[in-house]
């Protein structure tokens, strides 16, 4: 599917010269600009989450896609704790990955038709419209979900009458990373009250829409040969020129324990970002790594490690608490200089 | 990632020799001959569904992976017109795509959360537990949805009371495999009263776990190469071992509609089942056309073209109808001879 010698690593400057943003960027964007100027007046920290995984389509007419795993469980609970911690949250997720509330009874674990039940229309109310059927039947929430329910529900209903809470969708690569520079873009102008939450596993191999199959590929030419490209290091010009001001954190999921810290410090090392949070895939929700620079340590690192405290359910709680901290300690240092 | 000169086409026996089944799979087939066992005293007929796309993971421990387009829509509703024709339903499904009945309120389109509102306990129904909370609020569905919910929550529990459905998950084109032949010998006494509607977007490359590696793919080292081998053409032994009198009915899904009928037509040729039906990726919800042989034609075939009608909104409806007309016929052809 490539042609021996032709180019493989793009500079992020290639990149977005030669592919092709999404068509709704534009839409997506207006919205990103309302959306940051309402809360930069109203003097409310903002941060982008990225969450769920990003697909590379094959083909042009897609059927068959590289995709990465993530159900995008971390950034749709970190997004409801940023929430609470009164940050406004734009949140960039895969097409159909776990939203923040929704995700509480969703996909097959917790199926919403097993929290209904058909009971008798209550004769003793007025006639609402749409409610009654011919048998006099209704449908109703049943008594053992409606205490789960009404917690999740009072506190979406909070989020929505305050506004605090943007939704962007994504599917490809492609789509995530044009979408990434537009909203860096948007936000640039709120310097360190800004935050980037990067949570999306975002492949590290794109196929150039140049290289790619019109049609659905055929079988039965042999096996299936695939050579992609590397997706730019985005997180270079994010740093350099999108949002020089912005705190941003990156994260680092390895299955090979030994390599989460290296892996992390060379991040940091390459991109000259505030933080990398490292996680194994197999202990991600009982423990990670954040891996900062610090001038003051021997080797110029700092690793500490979050754990999900005895007696909590979502280690995003601890992460969020404490990114709240640096977060702030950030912007109070600018104020002192 | 592959040395040249390794194999790459599997036949059906290597590949089920030198691949691992999912570690479920027992466990499943126990489900399914309970399920087979009885339907066949109540003379039901049974169909397997199958439905949504197939992965192949690319590391032992995965990150990353190929998938197939397919959100399970096409599956999904045809279940629910197999079961109203009096089928027992096999929907064998990856896991997360759609499923009869929660498909009408599922992922984005139709989120739950949007259904419900808090409203005031009754005070004068009888206290209900778990119902109340301290203000004294409870969760009921908006009364704009409740008929619309009421229609699918009567079948649904009228299907649950019948015991009529049993649901499997799959994940990997491995899963998928080992999962159909299994669940085609547990069929194979239905003779002809078995039906395999096998609507799955499965993939047609698959990396043999002897080439896959342990760890995530490290980027870095330039562009990412991947060969792998094909599938082996399971339609084959399906239909001449595992279930010789079944009424075996495959997809073709293309993007060039010129390749549709001669694809269609080949793989009766090859595989000596009864149906193929071919569907454009973008005319799929509004046309679709079964493909059969028929010895009186001047060239071997017939082609039918089944349309959506006018005032109907699902395809799957006049499908699941004419292929119901059809098994009859085949039942009873073999009851004539």
């Amino acid at each position: 599917m490539s042609t021996p010698g032709t180019q493989t690593t793009f500079s992020a400057e290639d990149y977005f010269r030669t592919q092709h943003p999404p068509p709704t960027l534009e839409h997506d964007v207006e919205k990103v600009r309302a959306f940051v100027t309402r809360h930069r007046e109203e003097g409310r920290p903002v941060v982008l989450v990225t969450s769920g995984g990003t697909t590379v389509p094959l083909e042009r007419n897609v059927v068959r896609f590289l995709d990465n795993f993530s159900a995008g469980t971390r950034g749709a609970t970190s997004a409801e704790y940023f929430l609470q911690a009164g940050y406004a949250v734009i949140f960039m997720h895969r097409q159909f990955s776990l939203q923040p509330f929704s995700r509480h009874f969703s996909h097959s674990t917790n199926p919403f038709l097993e929290f209904l039940e058909i009971g008798p229309s209550n004769p003793m109310s007025p006639i609402e419209p749409g409610s009654a059927s011919e048998e006099g039947e209704t449908v109703k929430v049943l008594p053992s979900m409606r205490k789960e329910l009404l917690t999740v529900l009072r506190q979406y209903h909070a989020v929505q009458r305050a506004g605090t809470l943007l939704t962007l969708n994504f599917v490809t690569v492609d789509d995530y990373l044009f979408m990434l520079r537009a909203v860096a873009q948007e936000l640039e102008p709120l310097g360190r009250r800004a935050m980037f939450y990067l949570a999306a596993a975002v492949s590290d191999f794109f196929l150039p829409t140049q290289k790619m199959s019109e049609h659905k590929i055929q079988s039965g030419k042999g096996s299936l040969q695939i050579e992609m490209d590397q997706v730019p290091k985005i997180l270079k010009p994010l740093r350099d020129y999108w949002t020089p001001e912005g705190f941003i954190v990156s994260f680092k999921l390895e299955t090979d324990p030994s390599l989460l810290i290296p892996k992390a410090r060379q991040a940091l090392e390459r991109y000259g970002h505030k933080l990398v949070i490292g996680n194994d895939l197999y202990r991600r929700k009982f423990e990670v790594v954040f891996v900062e620079k610090d001038a003051d340590s021997k080797d110029g690192f700092r690793e500490t490690w979050v754990r999900l405290p005895e007696g909590k359910t979502e280690i995003e709680e601890e992460m969020i608490k404490k990114l709240v901290e640096m977060h702030a300690a950030w912007k109070e240092e600018k104020g002192r200089t």
